[in-house]
């Protein structure tokens, strides 16, 4: 009785419902993790089991939502990439990606004291989380290079910037003073000057994980299903040698069969065998906490 | 340079800023909660320990957020009232509702062993977050009273159901069925006959947070800064008399003096002495995992 | 200086721009036509100079906004196509829509006295306007083909219906019960066997708007930039030999050169010679302001 | 058959309802009104009859929506308000915007042959829309403050202007250059000075429509139903004599009895006794063509 009188609240609510047939992005983004990562001693540039952390955080969220084709992560942020005709949550926003980020956060602090060892976390950490819509194959493939690209902007610049402050004893302000307005080439070719680092040199395992070019979708066609990518242009010589010294890119796919398009989410499957599939990259990824607010822009 | 050519992609993401001067409500919910408590055996129908941790990620939330005025829980869900004229990551719901839901859960799992004790916690749960906006007091006043009632509705069907299924060992389908269609006065007359309990009898700590009334709001009009309440009508005798017996719904309240209107968020305030005051009542929640889908219609 | 005091409520307007890289559609429908068309007496179940009308509203808009590539009409709607690129008004759905929506109105009035001859405009005529996004050419295409066998489905129905009134002197209800639950075979039929008229017998005319099929794409491919439509399935023969017999749709096409790609909206162009171009079939639209209403389920 | 292979595309259109329990302001604004009162060589400063055109269509959207509680006109703009609680169109933005701006666009055009004259339509005009929410009575007064205050600013500016022009024989790029920068006091000053021009003496019927004021909602409080407005600060002095200067708003108000409420739209009333009442003031409006647009900023 009490309850009716007031009921009418809930119509104050409103539909966010997802456009059909758009990819739905949806990326979180960790919240003040400079704080965070000085906090908890990360390892600069890149801290192999805090980037593990957030992977295991990753993975746990793909077994859980098998709609999502697509994760990529890089440093404190990660992209679950849902398939376009996703059902899930009737496509509302909100649903969504507090779903995601939620359970992104509980695995991230549940793996916590396995992953990190001895290492206490010292409070809760968090992250925010917004979705964004992609109607074509191409503009998905354009997202998932523009942070692609990112992971190598600022992964040379942190390798720059912690080179400088840990074997040239420079503070951080220094440090940013002297990166300040270099292009790529000034970078690479300050590592190789001033620490003998080629940049290029770096490990093959790094390299895996173009997902600029076109390789990469035409080996995996079949498990996301992108399907007509005839249009894409592919980069130019120049971008693709870059793009193949990028390091620490990861991705997950969901290795979903044309036969199971249109199941239930969450259908229980034997995923024992299929792991090595699913997960076909696990590699190290960048961490560069101290810098991401800057170039991200966030 | 690659950078450049794929940053297009930056504008798909939509402004999804609040309607200026409206109240913002963030509501959380657990997901799969009956399941997740089934498996960390939770007391029926209350388990202290799960809903102190609940109210202790609340407050964690509070204290990260000043822009918070008031949060309102109950069993697996919990509601955060942004001031009105909040400028908090510019309004934008995304921002808002994710690092809302994201500290919330991390809190969460990140209190459990101190707070559970020996329980072990088996797998990272989750929460779902949406933003409701409200233009009036009243509004907003029928939508804490919405959830009160909603507290009482689900505190009292679960009593009986609990009562029914650990005491006359009913299954839960029988307990389900026993209880269809009943009303209020049924379950008390149930309560009564069949186990001796007056639910009016219930401890006079669980009468302390009527947020229907008016006598909550004239107590703390200051704090949450809801001023002109003039107009809103008194709820009936018999109204009043139930709610009064509504055990559990839990508040906090930011302790917000006028004068720190229009201050930065986070401004560093020395919070020893005032959480006495901020957190007015701190007590036994009730928790209502089985059937709070099918009363919460989620 | 009392400006600047309550200029803030500027910032209550919402930013409404449509997605990128969508098609646009804006569609107009008629308020009331069946009122309107019964006090102007339109003949039934088509009236050739009230069709004339609506699309000489319909070319004054596509003159002045060449960023439309697609207009089709039936009855009294009318759809606009906006080129997925356009940036007019910044993509701001409500300027698109009230825009067109106007123009098309006003147009609708100037133009009356010219096209209607003797018959007197007794009250202002009005129309309603939506913005519906399709991320991909098969939508759009699909869009278009919903609306085309909506003229199917009403013109066929209304076909019969006025046979029935107006030769056998039925009453509205009387004619409405007769047809009720009829499918097309039925109505086929019925005016083959009562009025001996062999709709699959109309007018070469009538045949030329076919936007289902895939020849109309084909050949109007380069001047409406659809550029990938090899994944679009072929209708099976049955629904083509139908689609064939649909009389009356009416679309025109804004003669769009790829040079002309990119260039600014309304620049001066010397439409006169292109106008045979531009206007590709100017036939006689059916009309069916009775039933619209129930069939549209508007 | 073919129908239901493409009825899927409606599900592509989104829900636009507006907020519950917020003013609904649908503003439309003439679209290049410059060029088109030049092309129709209204008066300058203020067209006596182009400014009863405008007030004739909006006449006429009022009498058609009877929730319209408010309409208040400047130029060639024209501000509606629908009541707070407004279920028309189930209060989807789109419809209420395109509704109403379509039967004005209609109605101008309609009626420009009788209160124009011999003055040839020359092509149609045409206007946009908008629909903005504001959450309270205060926020809707601001508004409507604000419209007044640039019906001021505007106003003063064009008698400046066009005494300039017309006795000064200056051109629009002199005149404008001249005015640029120049304060209320200035312009006050220039028309005193230069032309004898006593702004404050303009006559009293300029004067009854100050919406700033408290008096004018003290007067009409029942009729448009705003109930609180104690919390309003009465605007300074001098803000008021200057107010009192404007010249020639217009606003009608729908006289909806507090029994009316809740009853359908368009219920048939006997108007003819109440037009007195409805409409209430009903004076020259100014009419600002040139320079409209870059005052308004649109």
């Amino acid at each position: 009785m009490a309850m009716s009188k007031f009921e009418y609240v809930k119509q104050f609510e409103r539909d966010d419902s997802c456009l059909p047939n758009c990819w739905i992005v949806v990326r979180i983004d960790g919240r003040s993790f400079s704080k965070f990562s000085a906090a908890h001693q990360f390892i600069k540039p890149n801290d192999a089991a805090a980037l593990e952390l957030m992977n295991r955080a990753a993975i746990t969220v793909m077994e859980d939502f098998r709609e999502i084709v697509l994760a990529f992560g890089q440093s404190d942020e990660y992209s679950f990439v849902f398939r376009k005709d996703t059902q899930l949550f009737k496509r509302r926003a909100s649903k969504l990606m507090s779903n995601v980020n939620s359970l992104f956060t509980s695995s991230y602090v549940f793996h916590w004291p396995r992953i990190m060892g001895n290492k206490e976390l010292r409070y809760p950490p968090s992250f925010d989380a917004r979705v964004v819509l992609y109607p074509t194959d191409k503009n998905l493939r354009d997202y998932l290079s523009w942070r692609q690209a990112d992971v190598h902007v600022n992964n040379l610049y942190n390798t720059c910037f912690w080179n400088l402050v840990l074997k040239r004893q420079m503070t951080s302000a220094q440090a940013g003073e002297k990166l300040k307005g270099t292009l790529s080439s000034h970078k690479n070719e300050l590592l190789f000057q001033e620490f003998g680092i080629n940049y290029n040199d770096e490990p093959a395992s790094f390299r895996k994980d173009d997902i600029i070019g076109d390789r990469f979708w035409k080996e995996n066609h079949e498990v996301i299903g992108l399907k007509s990518l005839a249009t894409y242009q592919r980069l130019t010589a120049t971008n693709n040698s870059t793009s193949n010294t990028v390091p620490t890119p990861i991705h997950y796919i969901n290795n979903i069969s044309p036969s199971s398009k249109g199941n239930q989410l969450n259908s229980i499957r034997d995923d024992s065998h299929t792991e090595g599939n699913r997960v076909l990259n696990r590699e190290i990824m960048q961490c560069n906490p101290t810098n991401s607010e800057q170039l991200h822009n966030k």
